[in-house]
């Protein structure tokens, strides 16, 4: 701990703490939050899960007496209003907080500016924009989802060096190395739902769950696009007792035996609008929103990440590269279907950051949602 | 710089300098040298060129007097032999240093072990291994060629994060962005000699040169696979005049006519082993360590690179990532032809590290070329 500590140091302490409620907060965001006297910090908390109390309650109570006249760090503006928990103003300044340090205002309508305001109001300092770059990065799924009613979404794939998730036959175990797919686990984890193509069901009969020693499984929701509804009724995604929801999103031109009999596995069958015969994701996207799904992660295949990132759905790539070449080009692309004729009309990325797990490199960025789209 | 410098700063410094000689010493190896007197640089050098004096001689010139009893710090051992200049052995000797720091010996069969030996019965204090992997890599297509007589082969491309080079159309300007391509520039100048297949050169039409604004051109050497020798006679790489050797590879069953017809242009044609229809690389890589070719770097076509990587004529790759997503599977990939059944049997990469080039990320890592080869 360096010696002297500064706002900064104090408000990274609180983005720690938020990050540890990872998976567990949604529909409310990640906040941390930390009390600090005479330069020291005499209490810490953050907002464990949905239901349970908020970061600053949480640290306040930790810091007991001494939270008198001290400075709280929230990552996020403080609560006005009574939702599942009093608000957090009430906490702040019942407990005699003298400063406030906040990252960023709260950007969801119910909040926007109330905390912030009537703390002032009540002559407690408040000091804002502390690290507002790396809150809003924390929060970024619960920012878009408030803001917009749709999820966050990200598309994760493995490939080879030179872009193929498979060979030929089929054979993708394992392209990347255990440390990804140990963290694609944790990504799993921290996201409502994950979604993939029938293809996917058909070729890989993935399970989607979270697999991870060291967390309780609250497994993120499935959902399945299949347009004709042509699941069958041994994939394994529809064996799941784990009081977990799936979704099949179908279109509406289904026969209605075949609904009835898929809906009887104890999945739900959810009617979508479709576009060139594929289910539109534009449509389906405020259809997840509403069933309070705030982030989803896209696995594949081919077709459903490239309808995504052309329907300009797509708020984050994650690709994983593993230490190999494929070496030809007869394997299974990341994309599927038609590419632009020009190089400058590819989906553009940007704020590319690198990771390393283990021998594999990610490249993580952002697809600019309002660029252009090639139809 | 740190208040008390020790050897590992030292040998850093004298790879640093060494560093500079990229581009203009080869067939010589890199080489830099530093002359240390009470904790302090008093001399510096590199080998700045072929036929010029060795670092150990440039150091030990600038230090003057003051490298008697004087430390000096070599990335390589010294040479032993009269070459192209006097054995640096006696240089070093004349100026009296008592201690010598070696980062590795010369691998080089000419001068093993002679230089240190000599030192060390002459009373030189001698250390070797200071640094000597970063030492092993600065030189590695030195030391690969002086040891094998082959060429160190570097295979670069420029995709998108989706692994295409070009979309269907064939458009591939720009995949990368200026600062990747400013490097490529770099590396083909630190190259002794550039190869691309005879699709690329009907497809790209490319000059292959050095454009830097900061360097003098050194070209490197150009050679183009072309097994039946179709190369079109106004190909813009059979016009340059610019004193550097452009070299056709072509099979064996090639006119007569068609073949003094290209040389005719100025251009060397060679005829070389074929196997499958192309040109046999591991029988091509010998005849280009006869050309003292010492670094080779492949720069596509697909099919070129594909059979250099299968072929395991492969060290090193570097492949350049732009900041898109072509987002279909109709461009044209990094390798051509078949790809292996099971992904276990793709190209084993090693050692992989990231590189950023503005917003491209670069990763750059060593193929096994003993793994087993898949026919």
């Amino acid at each position: 701990m360096p010696s002297q500590m500064d706002d900064v140091d104090f408000m990274n302490r609180a983005l720690e703490l938020a990050g540890r409620g990872q998976g567990s907060t949604s529909p409310n965001p990640m906040v941390g939050a930390v009390v600090v006297k005479a330069g020291r910090i005499v209490g810490e908390g953050y907002h464990e899960a949905v239901g349970r109390a908020h970061a600053e309650v949480n640290a306040i109570e930790t810091a007991g007496r001494r939270a008198a006249g001290a400075t709280l760090y929230v990552t996020l503006e403080p609560c006005n209003h009574t939702g599942r928990t009093p608000p957090c103003t009430e906490a702040i300044l019942a407990a005699g907080i003298r400063r406030l340090v906040v990252a960023m205002a709260d950007p969801n309508p119910h909040v926007r500016g109330g905390g912030i305001d009537i703390l002032r109001k009540q002559g407690v300092e408040v000091t804002t924009g502390v690290q507002e770059n790396r809150a809003r990065r924390l929060n970024e799924a619960y920012f878009k989802y408030i803001t917009t009613g749709l999820p966050h979404v990200v598309v994760k794939c493995a490939a080879t060096l030179d872009g193929w998730i498979a060979t030929h036959s089929g054979d993708s175990k394992w392209v990347s190395g255990q440390r990804s797919r140990e963290y694609v686990h944790r990504l799993r984890h921290a996201m409502d739902a994950i979604l993939v193509g029938i293809e996917t069901v058909e070729t890989d009969d993935p399970q989607l769950t979270v697999r991870l020693e060291d967390v309780e499984g609250i497994h993120p929701r499935r959902i399945i696009l299949d347009t004709h509804l042509r699941i069958a009724g041994n994939a394994r995604v529809l064996q799941l007792r784990d009081g977990v929801d799936t979704v099949v999103v179908t279109g509406s031109s289904v026969s209605e035996d075949r609904r009835k009999k898929i809906a009887g596995t104890g999945v739900r069958v959810l009617a979508a609008p479709v576009k060139n015969d594929r289910i539109d994701l534009n449509a389906l996207m405020p259809l997840l929103g509403r069933m309070q799904i705030t982030s989803l992660l896209i696995e594949g295949g081919g077709a459903v990440i490239a309808s995504a990132l052309h329907d300009r759905v797509v708020d984050k790539i994650m690709f994983f590269y593993a230490p190999k070449i494929l070496g030809g080009d007869d394997g299974v692309p990341i994309c599927r279907g038609a590419g632009p004729d020009a190089m400058k009309d590819c989906v553009p990325v940007s704020e590319l950051k690198v990771h390393r797990f283990g021998e594999d490199v990610m490249i993580e960025g952002y697809v600019d949602r309002s660029a252009p789209r090639i139809e």
